[in-house]
């Protein structure tokens, strides 16, 4: 049996040091506040369940977070006018637009516009072209990856020269995920749905991270004995056993894969939460380099 | 014996094709002109060579090219002024600076000074953002890799849904090298000196790019009986039958290589004047968006 790689203790942690540097700084400057606007558009029930999310782990660490919903036929004009607004607005430390848009709104556009330096998704050009440079230094990372990187350095798991297959290249989580692991050495390979002879190739892992969707995609007879398996997938399927007549799952076929991986993530519990406590590492780090620069403006003399 | 991939008469019709456009804009606005300026610091031997090549091929294609040559000392503020000069002279179209630089100038610092919209190399951050972004689209790529798209697609050799493996990494070749691949839907794997096992990954590829800079470092027993060899390596070795005293090499074992490939990169003769050619083909890119670009603001009036 696998070990388990338990993520939502670390993500208490993380959200702990987060309130207790908050409280240390405003404690020294009452005037310090971090803050987080995420924009919704419309009201599917899996986003706002996911805003719900962050918004409560946000209030608890003490960042005023607001929830900022606009209606499913905004245009995109008016929503790049509120997206400007907050770029502009000093006291805003962090925007996050929650994906996905509808049709008419072009999301290359939106998630463009956020400025770099409150892109605390990591989602922008800007930000995603200092992760590709070997020697650029990206004011934010995509939350997903980092907190995968996270876990694997809280149990010590080597990464340096080990082969990591990585399925999904989306923007927000398989495309980084792939650049931070070849950044810590790892050799990578950087599957999607062309891939031919998936399964072969996940043989050859020895780690594997599933972001694409698909509940069980990844069957236990695709993994080399000992492998380190990390599952970003949430899907929610049908169980009768549940009140609400569902569960989520993810990608890895989990009751199986433990059998064979030497650690393994649950889902829930593990990349879900430290993504959301990364959110806010992300949020923190920004308002703490908004107040350096503000300070470093003001006249020597005064 | 695998089929020669040959670049230099591929690169021959992309110079004649460019300097036909070019004229042809000329003929109707005799003010066009296409401008590069290659800025050198230092006189490497090798970087000589590369500027030598860069500035005959530019003049042969109609292009004006000023090869600015900078003492070893110069200091990297005195540089930064120099590129800041280029990147607000209207009539300059494409800036690139030879690498390596001397060891007390920045390369970050200086490659990241090129305006993104004059940068022909593809080396800045925003235009390597813009290449890892899925929806993004860089005003440039990097030429080695983009080379080595169109000798594949000129030798109408698949990529999709194959497994490719890049050696090397650095933001020129290896790195932007593996997002195209993976953007034509290959299946990437990306190794580095860290990389374990690597002859065993080579093994697994149907495609391979080798771009490390050591002499025949990829041998023929790594590779699978039908591969692709892409060789991107430069280097000189010495041979006392040459006149010269030596001669130039890739980094795979062609004669022994050519006989399990299906298909394989001669050194020199293919990646190296398809650079070239690239380049070539971004600056006069460059010019054309830019006369775009000054012809909107013209007032509608006039
Ligand atoms: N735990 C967390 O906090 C987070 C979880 N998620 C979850 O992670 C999963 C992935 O999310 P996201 O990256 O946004 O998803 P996307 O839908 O953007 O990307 C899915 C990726 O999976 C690939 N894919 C689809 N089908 C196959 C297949 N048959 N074989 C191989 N690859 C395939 C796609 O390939 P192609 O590019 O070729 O289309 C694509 O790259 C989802 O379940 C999502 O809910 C997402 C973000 C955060
Ligand atoms: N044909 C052309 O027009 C061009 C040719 N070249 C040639 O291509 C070659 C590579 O150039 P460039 O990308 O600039 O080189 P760099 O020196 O910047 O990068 C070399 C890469 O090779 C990797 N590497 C080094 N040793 C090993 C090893 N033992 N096993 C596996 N990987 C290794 C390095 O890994 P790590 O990152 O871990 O250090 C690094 O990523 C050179 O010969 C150069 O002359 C370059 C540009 C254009």
């Amino acid at each position: 049996m696998a070990l388990l790689l338990e993520g939502t203790s670390l993500a208490r942690k993380v959200r702990e040091e987060l309130r207790e540097q908050i409280s240390s700084i405003k404690s020294v400057d009452p005037y310090f506040n971090v803050s987080l606007k995420i924009i919704q558009v419309g009201g599917r029930e899996d986003s706002n369940v996911y805003v719900r999310m962050k918004t409560r782990a946000a209030n608890e660490a003490g960042i005023s977070c607001e929830h900022v919903n606009f209606p499913e036929d905004i245009t995109e004009y008016d929503l790049l006018l509120a997206i400007k607004g907050f770029n502009e607005d000093p006291t805003v430390h962090g925007i996050i637009v929650q994906l996905p848009l509808p049709a008419h709104i072009n999301e290359q556009i939106i998630t463009e516009a956020v400025a770099p330096e409150k892109d605390v998704d990591g989602f922008c050009e800007t930000n995603l072209g200092k992760l590709t440079k070997r020697e650029g230094q990206p004011l934010f990372t995509a939350c997903t990856p980092k907190g995968i990187m996270c876990i694997l350095k809280h149990y010590g798991i080597n990464v340096q020269g080990k082969h990591a297959v990585v399925i999904g290249r989306s923007n927000i989580v398989g495309r980084p995920m792939s650049i931070l692991l070849e950044k810590a050495n790892a050799t990578v390979t950087l599957c999607h749905s062309k891939t031919e002879s998936i399964a072969d190739i996940v043989r050859t892992a020895d780690i594997v991270v599933a972001a694409i969707g698909i509940p069980h995609f990844v069957k236990a007879d695709w993994l080399k004995k000992g492998v380190v398996a990390i599952d970003v997938g949430i899907n929610s399927i049908p169980d009768a056993t549940k009140k609400s007549g569902y569960r989520l799952t993810g990608d890895i076929d989990f009751e199986n894969a433990k059998e064979v991986a030497s650690a393994i993530t649950p889902v829930p519990g593990s990349v879900g939460p430290m993504t959301v406590a990364m959110l806010l590492q992300n949020v923190v780090e920004s308002a703490v380099r908004f107040r350096k620069m503000s300070r470093k403006r003001k006249p020597t003399l005064l």
